[in-house]
């Protein structure tokens, strides 16, 4: 997706071989008409009419998913991350390791709002080593719902996340594919 | 605004005298086509030309501020929890304490993402004793910026943060005003 692509040139913050920081327009200050431009473009990639359900995980995912949705017509559910979180016991739930804090959370989505029947696309901000899509398939598994693709809007291509998920056969479909990042340059794949 | 008042009563749990759960359709899963009245509802309420910004606090409010923002046509800049987040030292901050988990969160926003130039409106999900509302109203004045207005989709009107927050001057305008829950009925005002 062009428009992404240059917006992470020009306003994303490379730092080092590792990192880009896209706070000024996805993940804390939220262009939302960019949004609008990806929710249509994750339509015209996933245009199966079986999704009937995007999810998501807290917080950044969120805004992406909201907007997404619209160009769907479907709802979002966001995973939950926290034991302590007012949703009951009624809950499947997932480990997930971030290394960028190195820690594990648990992360979790009601009972009442997964079930066999669904068809579900997940959408997330950024993939490097696909540890959350891991854990959201995961809580998907346990409802028995059909994980019908994987919506990324950066993908770290240097980290093994989005491949690996492809090697399991799940159609991971990323907006940008960052192939390096060089000193503060980012190179797209 | 009656379509959400008949959400709240025919999807909503009450329980007890003061507890309201509205993860069916506004912040578990989320039902976008009524983020989009909601949204849509705060651009007629909130008609001022100024606001060019919406602020809210992860992570429920913020696919309905993105949602809203469409009908604004302005970014959205959402407060983070926690102090270990990946957003730098250049960050004003505040405490907020939450009676529902008994705890003190820090919330931080960007030295980049507000200033003395911002018209902000802040929009959330819940208002009770208004205190996240307030965290980010400290935040809001710490970067020199206007508070135009306040957009809450269910404010529990038995509880003091709406009434607090309007004796100081705020316009606090809240879509669905609960007057009681008794015994696991919602009264509106």
């Amino acid at each position: 997706m062009e428009l992404l692509k240059s917006r992470i040139i020009e306003q994303g913050k490379a730092i080092g071989n590792d990192v880009v920081k896209v706070d000024m327009f996805l993940n804390h200050q939220i262009d939302v008409d960019l949004l609008c431009e990806i929710g249509n473009e994750f339509r015209k990639i996933f245009d199966s009419e079986k999704i009937n359900k995007i999810v998501t995980i807290e917080a950044s995912g969120i805004g992406i998913a909201c907007v997404a949705a619209q160009y769907f017509s479907v709802p979002v559910v966001f995973a939950k991350k926290g034991a302590n979180r007012n949703v009951g016991d009624n809950i499947y739930k997932a480990d997930v390791y971030s290394f960028t804090k190195g820690v594990t959370t648990t992360i979790g989505i009601s009972k009442d709002y997964l079930s066999s029947d669904d068809h579900i696309l997940i959408i997330d901000d950024f993939m490097a080593n696909g540890k959350a899509v891991h854990g959201l398939i995961n809580i998907i598994n346990q409802a028995g719902a059909t994980v019908e693709g994987i919506g990324i809007v950066i993908e770290k291509g240097f980290q093994p996340g989005g491949d690996a998920l492809r090697s399991l056969g799940y159609r991971v479909e990323s907006l940008a594919v960052i192939k390096s990042i060089d000193n503060g340059k980012v190179v797209f794949g």
